[in-house]
């Protein structure tokens, strides 16, 4: 029985990728990286957000697709690690054949500890 | 390998509605869709609700699935969308043959949109 | 349709233990449980945590593993349930052949109840 166990929380972890991969990535400059901010709100309720990263909203992504980078790995988050909004935007990139990612904790765990931010 | 991600990623987000639909139905009076507090806490916990919501607490769900109405789309919410309460009240409905979702990003995100809510 | 989201829901919901169980486990001084916290913080973030648990950080759990007891059932958690630490460490626990579940609500959810915690 631990068998879809193990294999529901082994598909499940594969969406996620830590803080410490994306934190070395922008300290070192590394461009395969790009992170997403998906949140659909606007800059005066977002007010920050992960250093180095780009706004693209959830609910623009579908049209943006064409203009993202095949080469690159890209990491979608959301407010927080609980809501539905970074998985709606990893499927649309996954089924688009891009490799991607959703951060695990979200914005919530990366500000928890203290990770560059930077004002929208 | 993402064949296993992108089917984990449909089933799951198939179990949610968006807070937008579930707004519109409040807007409109559309009686198809009945939204239900499941939270076990007492009322001077809970203090206020999404409004329109009716409350039945997930551990009483199971004895009142009987008094519901299986031509209506049933929207269940939790605390925070990362709590697991709201998906034991949704495997209950969906067992028992309702239509029935999660409210994504639960009563955290719909207070955080500052959406209609009423006191209890 | 609603087979494979049953699915999901069933064998999710499998992964986690509720706070009743622990609670009562925790007053009656039932052995059979061990909860532990594995958040990777450091103490003087990490302040408290849930009584009677012991601290193995997600990051030192494979090390660990040896140490731990088969008879046990353990019960990991993370700062909120949203988050994938505890889920990275029931995967370890479970491939390792150890009854484990992950605590539902995380001490978020055990905080918001006002139930017992100890400083660290």
């Amino acid at each position: 029985m631990n068998t879809s166990k193990i294999e529901l929380l082994e598909t499940y972890l594969s969406l996620y990728i830590g803080h410490d991969v994306v934190l070395k990535a922008l300290q070192e400059n590394d461009e395969k990286y790009v992170v997403v901010d998906v949140r659909n709100a606007p800059a005066f309720v977002k007010k920050d957000k992960i250093k180095g990263s780009i706004e693209i909203p959830a609910k623009d992504l579908a049209q943006q697709l064409a203009t993202l980078d095949k080469s690159k790995t890209y990491v979608v988050y959301d407010w927080t690690a609980g809501t539905t909004l970074g998985k709606v935007a990893l499927l649309q990139l996954l089924s688009a054949g891009f490799e991607a990612y959703e951060l695990a904790s979200a914005l919530e765990g990366w500000k928890g500890m203290n990770l560059p931010i930077e004002e929208i």
